[in-house]
């Protein structure tokens, strides 16, 4: 019989990640062999621990999608202290990848099946010329963009809705309808960024909602057709999924389970 | 008799080059068989025209220093108008090289011969761990540093000065006395930005007045301690060589030249 369960008792670990995704196929893929956050960072608790285990991971973000604030759960039999592990994970890991944060959580914690308010930012760059040191953080646009239409028609997406004309064809969720709790489009220096919280978003979501606006911003919609593209339930009816470069996850947040373990689970 | 030459003049083309310098061997290179900027632009020169044209080079950046405004002249005989020379070559640039603007100036304007004002960005991170998105642009530091003393500290270096303390041993120019012409440093969020203009910089200046600010900012140094370190004329006086990529050419002006071509040549 193997005492070393009875001794160090399984504990369920929550971390923090921010990540460059330039250089990955997305947190996770459904295929096997290419290079992803989740993998990346297994790699590095089994150097770090001997465990295979695995990563259960918060938002399972596309290739080349970047996140300051993912989250993620895994198991552990080894001793090491929960806050130690953020540290020690980030001598084993490549530098676009960091651990910001560790703290053991309850056993039954699942980010998936835990109420979240997740943030994202994408961002546009609007230039005469594209810009060699944000062409990986940001979508380039030649044309100068209207960010005060582009918030005027964000703000009709605000509150919850069938976003059936902004996710993916290939979306699988069971309901079409989200909730959106803070929409904003503004200016900084040459580049637009929409800010957009809400609990859940579907496949593409956000990126479906950016080519949209980007037309808003160009004067080729406007901003009060997008009651009518919402109600359309149709796909086709909204602008094109802008590229996976511009859309970064800044923030993921446990709202009901900050009284458990802090705000900054 | 080849009557191409006297059918095209030869004539000089000023660009101006925006970089991310990761993926390079700085500017130019001493060795040969390595990825350069300059030698990027050449093929790309080659592939538009024709034409086996070398570039003289404004700033010859480091390896990992970046540009948003280097600037570079070339001389070509081919009928293309100058200023299309930007956006053509921008097709057979890979993406980390933009040329951002191409004007015909007289034949014997040479970039390092010319007056000239170049303003260099330098940006620490400071933050309690990495930011894998800004890891590429930014030298990283875990400590808080105190902008305040450190815009103190660069004000003494502001003027004309022996900058041999802030050069590196290996530094060829004839004279090490410079001009600054202003020297600010200021917080961005978390980073912090050090902004010089000169007339000229000796080699690794920047970074090595980028290296000992830090130390003003860590406290570990006192502002008053600069003319102190200046008058020793001593590299072993100041802090360390910043990394490469904190390190931004941001600005190339040449003030005398404007009443002939504009002031964005």
């Amino acid at each position: 019989m193997d005492g070393s369960f009875t001794e160090n008792a399984a504990r369920r670990i929550l971390i923090r990640i921010a990540y460059d995704g330039t250089a990955y196929s997305g947190f996770q893929a459904q295929s096997s062999g290419v290079k992803t956050i989740c993998g990346t960072i297994e790699e590095a608790l089994f150097e770090l621990t001997g465990e295979k285990t695995g990563l259960t991971g918060g938002s399972r973000t596309d290739a080349g999608v970047h996140a300051l604030d993912n989250v993620a759960v895994f198991d552990t039999v080894s001793r090491i202290p929960a806050e130690k592990f953020a540290p020690a994970l980030n001598r084993y890991l490549p530098e676009d990848i960091r651990i910001t944060s560790s703290v053991q959580v309850p056993e039954s914690f699942h980010p998936r099946r835990t109420a979240c308010l997740k943030t994202y930012e994408y961002r546009f760059l609007s230039a005469p010329v594209p810009r060699p040191m944000r062409r990986l953080y940001t979508a380039y646009t030649r044309f100068p963009l209207d960010t005060e239409a582009m918030d005027r028609a964000a703000a009709y997406l605000q509150g919850t809705h069938d976003f059936t004309s902004f996710a993916s064809i290939y979306m699988q969720a069971s309901s079409p309808v989200r909730t959106l709790t803070e929409i904003r489009v503004f200016p900084e220096g040459e580049e637009t960024v929409i800010r957009v919280s809400g609990t859940g978003f579907l496949y593409n979501m956000v990126r479906i909602i950016a080519g949209t606006l980007l037309e808003a911003g160009r004067g080729r919609i406007l901003p009060e057709q997008m009651p009518a593209i919402l109600e359309a339930r149709d796909r086709r009816t909204a602008g094109q999924t802008a590229p996976a470069c511009g859309l970064t996850l800044v923030r993921y947040e446990f709202p009901e389970f900050w009284s458990e373990t802090g705000k900054h689970v």
